[in-house]
């Protein structure tokens, strides 16, 4: 059977997450999977790069699929998008690929932004699309915190006690951190990119870096968490309306 | 009674527009004089710089009351956003001004943003941000078509027949565009600086570029139909939700 690669955004808001609940439950894979179900014959399985968690959002999801019969990507993109209204899921490309490409297990790299915001006011425009605090923070020792945590390391106290990973090390390739004047504050956009992610890496890092840049940790207590290798050393996780996975690497660029 | 200035943002989508309407019709000016109204005696009104339209956005309106006493302005703020809740709109900054000072007659400048966005698949996570056409759009023909209307003109052909204004005569100081690239397609910022805009004015000339951009109005027939001072020769009006009131000057910033 032909397989095919997707470039998907999302809302992450109304889904618990990428990967199908039990029933009854909205998730993004449900949502595409439910969308495939009006085009094809037979029920289709679909694999993502990132098994995001509720909330999350997503502007370079990668999945893939087979499909019982031949499809022109773009047709097949244009008929995705058409059932899949109106969730707020968008296939933004599609490619047919080889045999062998799988999104999750072939990727070579992830990359996700985090949005924090740092004002008084409530955010109007960007209500569930950004983590909201209300003190001011020091870019220059978030920064300074997160240089610990670029490399490989055991990430053990970086990851859920729910994570289901072999192994808890991993290399982080980057943590690079913007800071954006808004109206009325500054919006901090943290990007790393490694090969993959633990369970809760992310937002466990984030959360973490939040409290060095509001003071509460010295930078250098980040080192020491992560020498810990314990769960109970971490900063406070984050919430996951701020999170994005932007997009994916692979071997060859299936949608070049 | 002692006056206050107040920069505010909101998401345009719940509301009928700024101004209040008939009893039960949302309004931001409803929004933040009900806000009032838990913390102060008796009715209170608020003036506006920009009556916006029904679904239109800002991030830096400006308005301005008089409260029956002193406040501290951070506290007003404070206390304000807290009663604004869970409405999307949000007080950035509160001033203490003069008794001269009017939102609305004061105001030297405004400035309108309006965000298009040109792609296939649809906007999952900017669904009420955009207006979203589904062709390509030529940049350099919409800036072409923009230049005709910069400067002092008779804007009849690019403003509502249901406009207030006295005189169709207006400066439209600067039509910015801009092009961004987003996942999937391309996002154009249209940026809009004048002392005052007539009624639908962003929109009429947004949407007019629109159709030079997509290739069914050549740029010269911008200067015509400005030229014409007839409703009937503007290209179609375009949907509300892309446009953003940025931001209002005045001889002294309330806020500094």
């Amino acid at each position: 059977m032909p397989r095919y690669a997707f470039r998907i955004e999302y809302d992450g808001m109304p889904f618990q997450g990428w990967q199908r609940q039990a029933a009854g439950q909205p998730s993004v894979q449900a949502a595409v999977e439910t969308a495939l179900a009006r085009l094809t014959p037979g029920p289709v399985t679909v694999a993502a790069a990132g098994r995001t968690d509720a909330g999350v959002h997503a502007t370079g999801q990668v999945a893939h699929c087979d499909l019982p019969r031949d499809w022109d990507p773009f047709r097949l993109a244009e008929a995705l998008n058409w059932h899949l209204k109106p969730a707020p899921v968008a296939v933004l490309a599609c490619a047919r690929v080889a045999d062998d490409f799988h999104a999750r297990f072939a990727a070579l790299e992830r990359r996700y932004t985090f949005r924090l915001l740092s004002r008084r006011a409530p955010a109007a425009l960007d209500a569930g699309r950004v983590w909201q605090v209300r003190h001011p923070l020091d870019i220059a020792a978030m920064r300074d915190g997160a240089a610990h945590l670029v490399g490989r390391h055991d990430f053990t106290t970086f990851r859920s006690t729910l994570c289901q990973a072999a192994s808890p090390v991993k290399t982080l390739d980057e943590i690079g951190i913007e800071a954006h004047a808004v109206p009325g504050g500054t919006e901090y956009r943290f990007h790393l990119r490694a090969r993959s992610f633990l369970h809760n890496q992310v937002r466990s890092i984030v959360g973490t870096l939040e409290r060095v840049g509001a003071g509460g940790w010295p930078p250098a207590r980040v080192a020491a968490a992560l020498a810990a290798r314990d769960r109970a050393a971490c900063g406070p996780v984050c919430p996951p309306q701020g999170l994005y996975l932007t997009g994916v690497r692979y071997p060859a660029d299936p949608f070049a």
